[in-house]
């Protein structure tokens, strides 16, 4: 199967006021080395996002999660001053009771909604954390990030909402 | 600059009740070939959605959208039996009162909404244009043809719509 480099999920998974949030702890060269994310990766050949995310959770979780049972949240345009570029499909659901098998990739933990913010995140995920908290409409956000991994400029429906 | 196969845009520009319509007559050798698409095209290298759209508007009509009037329908995902894949955003927008001008990809028409149906569509699109009637909330779309581009199943929000 092919990885289509530019396409990607991510999810956060909610119960009881808790997001499942990945610790990225386990593997070395990784662009979110100890960073805090959700679960999610690349579109396989294809793919809709809404399968890719599927498959990227049962991979990472052990959860089998029904398509139907997907939130489509927001389209994140990410571009980075080193190049790279990545169409990010967003995505939140309901975790089952039971609790996800071990990942390979990081470290997984049910960490309260508002304490989320206090994690090692990245700079532009906190906005969007924020913009899920605050309405659940779909949104289109682009971020820019500098060589050196800094927010530049953040744009919500074609709006400069950062730097203020 | 590079376009970015897999990921497209496609717009309906509404006034008065049509919709602006591109019929394809003027391509030998194009895919869309005799049928009534909107206007859009192929990312370029480090375009949003909405920049993309944007972009496609204006050099194929001359209108000039502001990103932030752009509003963002849904995801399509196309696939193909024979090996296309599109991951294509859908997006709507008021026009202004000017008329577009003329463009080398197809005849540009106002269609009033009620007979967009009438006219030579791809099988999908007729999906796409009812769900876009029925309500304005996002959605999230895969359509599998076969390689005599003959719709064989259509998936809304990981539901199966159709076949029926």
């Amino acid at each position: 199967m092919g990885r289509i480099e530019a396409l990607t999920t991510l999810c956060y998974l909610e119960r009881d006021g808790k997001y499942l949030m990945m610790h990225r702890v386990s593997k070395e060269n990784d662009i979110n080395k100890d960073k805090w994310i959700g679960v999610g990766g690349h579109f396989e050949d294809g793919e809709s996002p809404e399968e890719c995310i599927k498959r990227e959770i049962f991979e990472e979780t052990g959860y089998n999660i029904a398509l139907s049972e997907l939130e489509y949240r927001a389209i994140i345009t990410f571009i980075s001053d080193k190049g790279d570029y990545e169409l990010m499909s967003l995505f939140t659901a309901r975790a089952p009771e039971s609790e996800p098998k071990e990942c390979s990739e990081g470290r997984l933990e049910w960490v309260d909604k508002e304490k989320v913010d206090d994690l090692n995140l990245w700079e532009g995920d906190r906005i969007f954390f924020k913009l899920m908290n605050e309405s659940r409409e779909f949104f289109s956000l682009k971020m820019h990030y500098d060589e050196e991994d800094r927010l530049t400029e953040a744009v919500l429906n074609g709006k400069v909402i950062a730097p203020q």
